[in-house]
């Protein structure tokens, strides 16, 4: 795997995008991201998990990523701590796919790694019955609550990745496959990717 | 097959998307239709198929397909030729559904039959410089005329779709999959397509 050896998922919530991320690298014997490069990225900047999604969940407006990041760690000082976040978090995942064949979820790892040549970007979603069957189901949240949930998850992802690169969240061109998780169906998406990510 | 006994295909222009259409209809051994519907539908009309086109690329405004579908023929008396049209190679779509599996590019045909639960949804896409390759190589464009005419070309199906659909264009929430021809390859794109549609 070389043309292919990074593969990075966008998925809506409730898309079954995360679990298809792990069990792709857990049969192509791939390291796994998502929260984790939080976590990593907050370690370097001295932030707490829990501060970062909240700062997270708080972006608004829209922002011109191209202007401050690969310009180095000194160009942030000045800026607010959710840009300052969100170029550490790309320096990590740029770090991460220096070093390792990966599977990496969210994070607009389609943006930051979208000049390598090596990556494989994929987009998960499905309709809003199987996504709210799904939120209920598998992440616990009470029926009653499903929808505006979704609702509220699907907004931050658009915001957040509409915020920080020129492109549109969902957009396929950001992608080299988009698939309906519910509709080919979740262990069949797994072997299609994991088939395709091998037979490059 | 009976869930995706219906293929219907979507493409950019240059994306190959008509050949990978005409090599799955091939392949699961299921009838073909694009441009042939035009003609169908240019009999019951009494126009001429170069007419139907010129009519077609002509298409500038919004338009509420909802309001006069659907309600059959006797509702298009008064609709201008273009919408006339529509309405009319959407009838022919629908009766081709309703009498065979079949693989239809083009035509907003995963519109027109948005209601069944019979078909398979698709977009082809690609990347600038593999269309215009294509363009050129297969189509036998110009080189120095390529740029333009794919840029008109995809105007017109996305002027065409937006205005008698309420949906937008290449959007991959109209399709159950999404694919980049050129990488992964149309022969794969092929092959993967009727593995989907055999394995339902």
């Amino acid at each position: 795997m070389d043309r292919r050896r990074i593969i990075t998922i966008g998925r809506e919530y409730g898309s079954g995008g995360r679990q298809i991320g792990e069990m792709v690298a857990e049969k192509l014997g791939l390291a796994f991201y998502d929260r984790s490069i939080i976590r990593l990225s907050a370690r370097e900047t001295g932030f707490t998990p829990e501060y970062i999604e909240e700062v997270e969940e708080s972006i608004t407006s829209s922002f011109l990523f191209n202007l401050a990041v690969g310009e180095g760690r000194s160009t942030t000082v000045n800026l607010p701590n959710e840009t300052r976040l969100f170029i550490e978090q790309s320096r990590v995942i740029r770090e991460i796919a220096d070093k390792e064949a990966c599977v990496i979820v969210g994070r607009c790892a389609d943006y930051v790694l979208k000049d390598r040549t090596d990556c494989f970007h994929i987009f998960i979603y499905s309709d809003i019955q199987h996504k709210l069957e799904r939120a209920v189901r598998s992440y616990g949240l009470a029926p009653a609550e499903a929808p505006e949930a979704l609702r509220k998850k699907d907004k931050q992802r658009a915001r957040y990745y509409n915020r920080y690169t020129d492109r549109t969240w969902g957009d396929p061109h950001n992608f080299h496959l988009s698939l309906h998780s519910d509709y080919i169906g979740i262990d069949r998406t797994v072997e299609l990717i994991c088939e395709l990510a091998r037979n490059e």
